[in-house]
């Protein structure tokens, strides 16, 4: 059963609910507005749902509700802060909006955090830096969930790679993590009985398996084998060892909000040639891959559209919550007097 | 049947082959460093064999033996440079040297370069940037060859993605293009009357098959699916429309040394630490994966590992040259009244 609620109710409940349990009122709003916009763009698993676990981190004291954001070093082109243990998303944000200056100043800015709890989607930082008409890269790395057959151990997250490019509409949006395919839909499988297919997970003993409750006390799988498990371990390395954060294997914290590190670029086309040019180009380039010949009902469409239309969707009709979260919600509400 | 040759001897007869083309000393030793440096590196398809292709280039009079390099636009981080029709390797690699001057001065620096052809192996510059103790991304875009299922046409170019980070000793590099498989790989099945695995490759219809014929004449499939497809359109954008590049559909040229435009980008890892606790956390990091539990015979290697193994080998034994390969290379040498 599912529960549909308007996104600026969403919001202003999440905000209410924050602002009771110490956080300010500016990062209230932040943390509110990313997972509000995960669930409007359909990518649900880091939307309300995660807002619960921030909740649960905070009440367990792992989570910091007010934290004192420290930059540690910084120059022209490049930031790095300290997030005190806070909620990751307000953390990265600001980072978000320090390389967003830096870029439009000297072309480009280099940001990132250490000591702070899930950052959400990455797709909401690239995005408010291709908002400003700049070209926006994330990287973060996630506590070990890929394997490789015949390693009695997992060896790195699910490390997502982001990337929002400027179109002068909407922006081209890639946010992807880098197993075969998310746990959720291993969940799934268990859930209804089903089998999964082979080459999405493997056992903790390291074997191929399509037993997906095996698949779950067991990992993932990279995405593409190898070349996955290697991209994995770039971003693993950039997120941690550059920064000074957590690798995969070693992210502390028991909750679902765990994070390693976090790191964004912002580049401005502005470099290389004028805006009107590059964005002119990029449109004509999404027209020419639309445009291919292909076989009726066949659509192309460019990384980040399904979220998009989505995103138009929720906006009118609302955002369906699954009612197991929303009861969750209501409860959190209530102990907190934060009306409904 | 194959000819065994010392690198030094190799690199020595290209450097001689390149310069009576018109080719400056310079740049025929950048070419025949890459090149070389390929074979070395179990790279074959990015080596010699590259290297008769651009002098086949030369002679149709395609590519520019001798062209002047010129900064376009530059700035304390950013550079861009056209080519002028010159062979792709000793123009990105003064676009890498350039990078790795601002890298060292203002953090990072962000290069690219257009109006060229084939650049060879992207490890080849990423590596150079990780001699200076800094870490080197690269991306180039490449003729379209991946398609989708229903769209009877390639979308994008194998694309490759490219990553060096530094350990203090040699580097974790990984270079990879973003088809599920090398196109070479399909050749082989074709000439041993093989048939492909089910994902490989589609034919020209759109439809999936395992022909290696019909696969040849259709077009490769992106690796891990959308993921990569997704990944392959965004280093497409910022390998053309980002720096004044043609994209992968419509880049020109008959030759196998076509190329759109090349992207690379070096930071300075005291942006955010100071190096020795960056290394110190790198190679911390590469012991405690290869230290995980595992089956026995089994290994986890860092990417770029087998091919640094591979370069230790034939430094030693020299470098295996397919004997249609020599043949050819022997035939150029004796018209240009090269001594082999």
């Amino acid at each position: 059963m599912v529960k549909v609620v308007r996104a600026d109710e969403l919001k202003a409940l999440l905000v209410k609910i924050y602002e009771s349990l110490g956080v300010s009122r500016d990062h209230a709003e932040v943390v509110a507005d990313s997972l509000v916009n995960s669930n409007l763009r359909c990518v649900d698993s880091h939307g309300v749902s995660r807002g619960l676990d921030f909740i649960n981190g905070i009440k367990v004291g792992e989570i910091n509700p007010r934290p004192n954001i420290k930059v540690l070093r910084e120059s022209e082109s490049s930031v790095l802060v300290d997030g005190d243990r806070g909620i990751g998303i307000p953390v990265a944000y600001e980072v978000t909006l320090k390389v967003i200056e830096k870029a439009k100043k000297s072309g480009v800015g280099v940001g990132a955090a250490r000591n702070l709890w899930n950052v959400g989607a990455l797709a909401y930082y690239v995005m408010r830096i291709a908002r400003e008409g700049l070209i926006g890269i994330s990287l973060a790395n996630a506590k070990a969930r890929i394997g490789l057959p015949g390693v009695k151990s997992p060896l790195v997250g699910t490390n997502p790679i982001a990337v929002a490019i400027p179109t002068g509409d909407g922006p081209i949006v890639l946010d992807m993590a880098l197993s075969t395919v998310a746990a959720g839909k291993i969940v799934l499988a268990a859930r209804k009985g089903e089998k999964i297919p082979e080459g999405w997970a493997i056992t903790k003993d390291g074997k191929p398996t399509t037993d997906p409750k095996e698949a779950l006390e067991g990992y993932l799988t990279p995405m593409g084998g190898y070349k996955g498990l290697g991209l994995a371990i770039v971003v693993d390395i950039l997120s941690s060892a550059f920064i000074g954060a957590p690798y995969s294997l070693i992210i502390s914290g028991k909750g679902p909000y765990t994070q390693g590190g976090f790191l964004v670029i912002a580049l401005n086309p502005n470099m290389f040639r004028e805006f009107e040019e590059f964005v002119r180009d990029v449109r004509n380039y999404v027209e020419t891959l639309k445009s291919l010949p292909r076989d009726p009902g066949v659509e192309v469409l460019m990384p980040g559209e399904p979220e998009a239309r989505c995103f138009d969707e929720r906006s009118v009709k609302g955002i369906p919550i699954d009612d197991g979260v929303w009861e969750q919600l209501a409860k959190v509400a209530n102990e907190l007097g934060v009306p409904l």
